[in-house]
């Protein structure tokens, strides 16, 4: 869902790799499966979201974070909006809208991940921010 | 205000010298200087907060949304907890809860700050995301 402007033209396209990895672990969580996210967070990752009282840190927690979400999450519709790549070195940092469309109700969330390139190639997210659009504004 | 677990010991300290960044960026915030912020952000950064429709690009944007707030914050005292950076070639992202103090009311950010350092050395903000701590859950 990247315009043309998001992306970049190089010896390697980033900005479609890293948007590839996002939307394919967006794709599995909108449908209850938390292992898409697991699957690309790193080792050292931490992580916000709006239902927690302060940042989470590491895989592990995670893991333990997101065990009880499997299955609860059901979203049949979202539109990522205006998505930025800014890359340099070995990192990469993602940052979008999302509507998510539950049954009648849509969320707006506003995200942030930032990604790493490993030793072997591979991106892994090491920091994630969710947070909701003008909560309790209108 | 890293504990000693934050710290890396490198050729560079680029934790110390991004939470010094941040730390003196905050606190002219505080006493109602938005230029700190202004300084440290590169012109292609992108930022979200939670009183915004959608991610707002580039510094000119920012410079405008931040224009009326100058002289309007007031924040006496503030708390950072568990800042983490994770550094990669020339990018830098710090994690951190903030809680600010003013008068009776105290507010609890999370926050993401990403940073790219310049060909001339400088690390610059990339990517700011604030948002609340359990917006309208207590």
């Amino acid at each position: 869902m990247a315009d043309s402007k998001g992306i970049e033209r190089g010896e390697e396209n980033i900005t479609g790799i890293i948007l590839g990895l996002e939307k394919s672990a967006l794709e599995k969580w909108n449908s209850g499966d938390p292992s898409g996210y697991l699957d690309i967070s790193a080792e050292d990752v931490s992580y916000f979201d709006p239902f927690l009282p302060r940042k989470l840190s590491g895989i592990a927690a995670l893991e333990a974070y997101y065990a009880p979400l499997a299955g609860k999450v059901r979203v049949e519709k979202y539109e990522m909006f205006s998505p930025t790549v800014i890359a340099s070195g070995g990192m990469a940092v993602l940052a979008f809208n999302l509507s998510s469309h539950e049954g009648n109700r849509i969320q707006d969330w506003n995200c942030t991940e930032v990604y790493r390139r490993g030793s072997d190639g591979a991106w892994k997210i090491v920091q994630t921010h969710w947070s909701f659009v003008r909560p309790g504004l209108e």
